[in-house]
Order: structure tokens, then C-alpha cells, then sequence
């Protein structure tokens, strides 16, 4: 075997796949693992593979060809500080470290500044895809120094997913925690697409009163319209699917409506709070989780709180499924808007100069993001590079004006019914304020004034102003 | 004059008014300034009263009684700590030292502890109610060591706000942090009272066509209703006044619709998103500012993005202005109902052991959200001090039973008239999540088994479980 070329650090699935992947492109591999039984048996596992186990930080550092390349795979936080300090030791100038975790950004940036100033290059790399990414292709997103991507790109490239066009699913983010950040928002708007999806479901379901089989079949249906993606094709799978416990029901009906999260939601509506970003519909996407999980609340509340008295009418059905349709694709663009307004004001913010059009770009394909929709982003700052916001693009200018009277009858529907679409609202509600050029806020502004004196500016001149409330005229 | 039995640091507004409202209550009160300038001109204005003055900090210091007193009026952040780290010297074991700032509350428990370790007490003391309130009488909400408190319970006694019925608007809100905790949701609920104003103004404005004269007509006989409120009422004088600068229009025609914020929205978002808290309201609230400072970008996309095609009928005025007033009450309850479950679970994290009761109660006179309403909450808690949401109280159940339809018609006739309520349409889908003993969450969670293996919890069995979603059955 050669002198491995690189080395995984983290023997955990992610990291066990991720090694494999780039075994599989013809390199020799160094793994290691905090606890050996684990290296020793992903190696027995695979036998005819150019792994090279080590056993001490110091004999995988040292088995390595130089400049060296290390990927840790472990645990975000504690876990990934601990290793960087057992391995600095061992590391010279101009070795390449790269954290794969699910960081947080702002610890990438501290990370890389740190290691910088010991000469030692740190990459940030978000990962997307899953278990199944990893090992088949996923979607990468490294941000650091730009000398130390050149230094693993012909790696990179191999190991990411390859987009229609043959393109592979990775590409230079920007400086120091760009990656991350990227990650963050590329996971804010899973949390969005899934939201979307379910709320779809949910109105297919109780409002229009469709079974599973049915649901399913609108899904398999909608897989090859404009929505076609990723989470429409599991969704589209996972109605057909019997439950594998014994109840001979659909495994949808068996799974409890409590939603988990990883945080990396929570964190990109954090950041945009911090940044100023209107990033409601990811927000609300988060907040749909969090109420899922006061099951016991929820339960004795609908048991005590009344459901709206209106009934609804008869419904064309075929009619409100083509709605729905229109409104979860018209939904999906504004929460991609406000996805892409936060990576514009954050790229500014922390002076990365970020690619938008790439961006989206290496979503095509790896990712849970992954859709024909995609494309779509990149055509549009193609055409113009400098787009404030995707709204107002040609293409998606037009699907908006054609698609917003169903998104209005459907979230209209909605609300009568009393079925919760936070999703469809939020975005239905952005698209209105966005083509506002007039806001009620003059009236917060004028109340701020009057209460604390924080002036107001006015609508025919520049400037200031507080006006004397407390004297009467 | 008495050797001050209390001093003041810091001379701007907020620290002058709340100096002359101790002064008035029969206290000498020591003061202090970093520009001695400011505190020259301060005693200068108001040669009558007991005001000491002192140039340093040192003089300052041993000017008072012991144990010491001192209230930090300064701004929020670096300007706190440089003031703590010159005071250190001259402190001594039991005097306590407040911080009346609008400071992040985190910054407060760091300071609490830092300064226990020397046996100083620290209070960090949530302020309402501007200028005037802090002159006149403002809300007081201060945490930290309880034998603190009550050192200085009889002086914040006398200076607060009192209510209806005599009772000052301070009690005491719990250890360390849980004083600028309290202020925060406090300005969040605030951020959450003016959105519902502003929007309540913009469908009456731009969906009943009425002029500014109806609508103040409307917020006057709004204050004799359950409304009933400061901001209700700074909202009726404001729509009555003309502008100042010379153009005969209303002031609320000639202030620009670009709101601003200091931040304390902001964070009691990002808390309720680190907490697990469904806080969408204020959320709203806070992403609507944001929205409307992005006003050149909203006059350019107001020029491309087309309106809803369909056109509102004849709508009867008078009906829709009492669904506006409901909705309004309504959206009120849901965005309160969010705080308080804030507070709940903040609580609980932060071990505050926070009164709830005694929140609404001293929120009722001083604050910037006073209003009668406080008072159903406070009775809410005394009739189930355990109450997990303000929603399942019975006076709330049987309100917001009422006022659903009406919430259900504002916020659809909204929707399909293109005019964002983004605080009525969280109202009313907050309402609608929490009284669902099923949501579709399932669908969330089999995704995420799907791609991530996240595993899902059953409806019929208790544990973790893994779909073998990549075998076919």
C-alpha cells in the first residue's frame, strides 16, 4: 500500500462511510478512532480495503504523506476541540485540518484563527446526505483558507455527488466559517422543505379528507412536476410504506407527531435575528417542531379549546390538490428567498463574498436539499449576479404572480378549517410585505417616539426627528 | 442633608429621572456622572433638591451610607463592566450594587456571580416605563440575592408605579439573571403589542378604506374596551396629531415606515429558540421591523410583484371593525400565552422559581404594556398558580372561544387582499397547533429516520425505533 494521503479521524458511521468513499477513488486511507476496537473493526469489516489503522494520535499523524490531510468526523463541540489539541503536537505548517461535523459556525471561525496562527490551515466543511451521502457521494461545503482547498479539492471533487451536468457537488465556500455558516442555512431550509411537505400532507389529509394511498399517489404524481426533489421522492416512498412492528397499517399512522431536531435549525434563525434577515418561514419550520413536542399539553388542550364553528363547504378536490401544489412550490421559492437573503447579509456581514449561484449549484445533488429547483436558482444570478432577492428574478417573478391566488385559497382554506399551515402563512404573509412599498410601521415608529423619545425619519425630507407628544398643540 | 442613604451612577435621562423620583420620596441621593459636566448641571437644575454630587468615584463611594446602595444607569455592555471594575476598590462585603440597565440578561448572571464571589451583592433590575415612568413611577423588575432586594425593597417601593389598588409595580423576581430575563420577554410581548396595533391600523387603513380620523375615532372607543391599554392609548392621540413641520398633513402620513429596535425583541427570540419555546408572535413581530427597513428594496419589488387578482367585495364597515377588535384581543391573548410559556420554561432551565401572578401584577401600571388585561392574568394565576398555558385559564378558554370566527375571517380576508398581518396570522395558527391532538409531525419524523436514521418514537408503544426504510419490503 502507499503512504495514505489522508486520514479520517472518527470511526463512527459518518466517518466510516466518509473513509470508505474516498477509499473507493483509488487513495489509501489513515483511520483513526478515540476508542481502537472501533478502528479494529471497521478494518476487519473490510478486509481487501486500503485502510491503515492507527492506534495513537501520534502514529496517525505520522503515517501520513505531507502536507497532511486529516478529516475529523466527531462529535461538534468539546469533542472536536480535544482532538485538535491532541493532534497540534504532531502538526506542521501548512497541513490541512478539516472538521466534516455539524459545527457551529462562530467555533469554526475562533478554530480557524486559532490554528492559523500556528501556521496549521483549518477547513470548515459542512456535509450533507446522510449516512448514504457520505459513503455514495455527498454535498460539500469548505470554507477556510483558500491555498488549503486547492490542497484537497482533486479529493473533494472525487468524493462529492455529481449533478446532472457531471459537475461535482462541492466547491470553494469563502474564508473561515463560510462552510459552516452555509451548512446552517442549507439546514434551515431542510427544516423549511420538510415543514412545507408536512403541511401539505396535512391538508391533503384532514381538510380535503384523502387516505394514505391517496397521498402517496398525489406524491408519486408531483415527483415529476417542478417540485420534483429529494424529500418529495422519500415522502412520496414513505406513504406506501406498511409498518414493520405488526399493525398492518401504514407506518405513517405509527409514528408519534413529535419532531426532534439537531439545532442547526434553531441556529440559522438565531443568526438571522442577530443579522436583521426576516427569516420567517424557517423560523416558523422550527417552531412547528417545538410544539410538537408539548404532546401532553396538546392533547388535553384539544380536548378543552373549541375548533372553529364555520364548516367548510363542499371542495373540488382535483382542483385543491393542484392548488396545494402550487402553493407548497410557491411556498418553497419564498423560503429559499429569505434562505438566500440571509446568505447575501451574512456574506456581507462577515466579509466572505459568497458565491450564490454555486451555492445552489452543489445543492443539486448529495443533499437533502437536493432538486430539479435548483438549477433554477443558479440560472437566475447567472442572469444577475448581483440579485437582491430570488422574488425578483424573471423566472420566479412569473410563478409567484401565477401561483399566488391558490397559496391565498389554500392558506385561506387553512385558517377557516382550523388546520395550522405556519409554513404557507409565513410565506404568503412575506411575499405581501416584500411587494409592500408602504408598511404600518409608522405607526410602531411614531409609538417609539412618543413613549422613549427615539425619534422617528420622515417621508419628505432626511433626518431625525422627535416630535413633542407630551405638549398638547 | 443626611448622608445619601442611596446614589445614582450615570446622568443621562434615564439616571437624572430616576434620581429626582428617589429625591422626591424623601431620600438625599448621592450622584454621580464619568463627565463631571453633566452631573454639575444636573444638581444645578434643581437647586432645591437633596442631590450630592461627587467627581469621583471614590468620593462617590464613601459619600453614602453603609451597606451602600448604588443604582448603575449606564449604558448596557462595555460602559457596565468599566464602571463595576472602578467601583471594586471601594465596595465592600454587603453593599449592594444594581444595574438598571437594559442589559443582556446572560451579562447579568455573569456579573452576579463574579461579584458574590467578593460578597458584593449584584441586582440587575429590568426598567419600564421611558423617561416619564422613571421620573413619574415606573415598572421595576429586579433579580439577584433575595437579602439584596431587601435591602432596597422600601426605596423601589416608593418609586415604583403603583396599580389600582395601591400596590407598587416591583416585587421581587429571583436569583441573578431572572430580573433582565423578566424585562425582556417584558419588551419582546411589547415588540408583539405594537405589530398587533400596527396591523389592526393597516387593514382598517387599507382594507376599509378609512382615514385617519375614523381610525382614531376607532382606538378611542377601542380604550373603553377590554383593550384597554397605554399603547392603545398613545395610539388614539398619535392618529389625532398633526405634523409639526410645517405640512398640515397627520404626523402618522409624514413618518416613515422603516421601524427601528434596540435589540431586546431580538433577544427574546433568539432565548425562545434556544429554549424550545413555539414564540412565533414576537418573532413576527421582530422579523416585521426588520422587513420594513428594507425599504428601497420593498418600493422597487412593490413595482414588479403583482397584487392578488381577486378584488374584496362590499365588506359592512362597521361589522369587520369589531373583527378587527377581536382579532386584535385575540391575537393579544396568543402572543401573551407565548411570553408566559417563555417564562415557564426559562424558569425552569434557569431555576428562578419565577411568580408569574406577580409578573402580570406589576406590569400593570409603569410599563409600556400596562393595561387592564394584566389583571385577567394575575387572576388566571391565582386560580391555578401550576398553569401551563395562559389558553387553558377559563376567563382566556371562553374569550378565545368567542373571538376565533372573527380572528378566522380578519386574517383570510387579509390574506386574500394581499395585506401581511403576520402577528394575526401567528395568532390564530399558534391557537390552532396548540389545540391539535395531532399534527403532522409523523411525516417530519419518518423523514428524518429516512435520510438520517434519527429514529422515531410509535403511537403505540413506548421507545426508539428505525424504519429499515432502504430495504424493500
Amino acid at each position: 500500500m502507499d503512504k495514505p494521503q489522508i486520514g479520517v479521524i472518527g470511526m463512527a458511521v459518518m466517518g466510516k462511510n466518509l473513509a470508505l468513499n474516498i477509499e473507493s477513488r483509488g487513495y489509501t486511507v489513515a483511520v483513526y478512532n478515540r476508542t481502537g476496537s472501533k478502528t479494529e473493526k471497521v478494518v476487519a469489516d473490510h478486509p481487501d480495503k486500503n485502510l491503515v489503522p492507527s492506534y495513537t494520535i501520534e502514529d496517525f499523524v505520522k503515517s501520513l504523506e505531507k502536507p497532511r490531510r486529516i478529516i475529523m468526523m466527531v462529535k461538534a463541540g468539546k469533542a472536536t476541540d480535544a482532538t485538535i489539541k491532541q493532534l497540534m503536537p504532531y502538526l506542521e505548517k501548512g497541513d490541512v485540518l478539516i472538521d466534516g461535523g455539524n459545527t457551529f459556525f462562530e467555533d469554526t471561525i475562533r478554530r480557524n484563527q486559532e490554528l492559523d496562527n500556528s501556521d496549521i490551515n483549518f477547513i470548515g466543511m459542512g456535509v450533507s446526505g446522510g449516512e448514504k451521502g457520505a459513503l455514495e457521494g455527498p454535498s460539500l461545503m469548505p470554507g477556510g483558507q483558500k491555498e488549503a482547498y486547492d490542497l484537497v479539492a482533486p479529493i473533494l471533487e472525487q468524493i462529492a455527488a455529481k449533478a446532472e451536468d457531471g459537475k461535482p457537488c462541492v466547491t470553494y465556500i469563502g474564508p473561515n466559517g463560510a462552510g459552516h455558516y452555509v451548512k446552517m442555512v442549507h439546514n434551515g431550509i431542510e427544516y423549511g422543505d420538510m415543514e412545507l411537505i408536512a403541511e401539505s400532507y396535512n391538508l391533503l389529509r384532514n381538510v380535503l379528507g384523502l387516505s394514505n394511498e391517496e397521498i402517496a399517489k398525489i406524491f408519486e404524481d408531483w415527483r415529476s412536476s417542478e417540485l420534483n426533489s429529494y424529500l418529495i421522492d422519500i415522502t412520496a416512498d414513505i406513504l406506501t410504506r406498511k409498518d414493520d412492528l405488526g399493525s398492518d397499517k401504514p407506518i405513517v399512522d405509527m409514528i408519534l407527531d413529535r419532531a426532534g431536531n439537531k439545532g442547526t435549525g434553531k441556529w440559522s434563525s438565531q443568526s438571522a435575528l442577530e443579522l436583521g434577515v426576516p427569516q420567517s418561514l424557517i423560523t416558523e419550520s422550527v417552531y412547528a417542531r417545538y410544539i410538537s413536542t408539548f404532546k401532553d399539553e396538546r392533547v388535553a388542550a384539544s380536548e378543552v379549546l373549541p375548533a372553529p364553528k364555520a364548516t367548510i363547504g363542499e371542495l373540488d378536490k382535483q382542483a385543491y390538490i393542484e392548488k396545494i401544489r402550487k402553493a407548497l412550490y410557491f411556498s418553497k421559492i419564498m423560503s429559499y428567498a429569505q434562505g438566500f437573503e440571509q446568505l447575501r447579509l451574512a456574506s456581507e456581514h462577515y466579509d466572505w463574498d459568497l458565491k450564490f449561484g454555486q451555492l445552489a449549484m452543489i445543492w443539486r445533488e448529495g443533499c437533502i436539499i437536493r432538486a430539479q429547483f435548483l438549477q433554477k436558482i443558479t440560472d437566475a444570478f447567472e442572469r444577475n449576479a448581483d440579485l437582491k432577492n430570488l422574488m425578483l428574478d424573471d423566472y420566479f417573478k412569473d410563478i409567484t404572480a401565477k401561483y399566488q391566488d391558490a397559496v391565498r385559497d389554500v392558506a385561506a382554506l387553512a385558517i377557516k378549517a382550523g388546520v395550522a399551515c405556519p409554513g404557507f402563512t409565513a410565506a404568503i404573509t412575506y411575499y405581501d410585505q416584500y411587494r409592500s412599498a408602504v408598511l404600518p410601521a409608522n405607526i410602531i415608529q411614531a409609538q417609539r417616539d412618543y413613549f422613549g423619545a427615539h425619534t422617528y425619519e420622515r417621508t419628505d425630507r432626511e433626518g431625525s426627528f422627535h416630535y413633542e407628544w407630551y405638549h398638547e398643540e
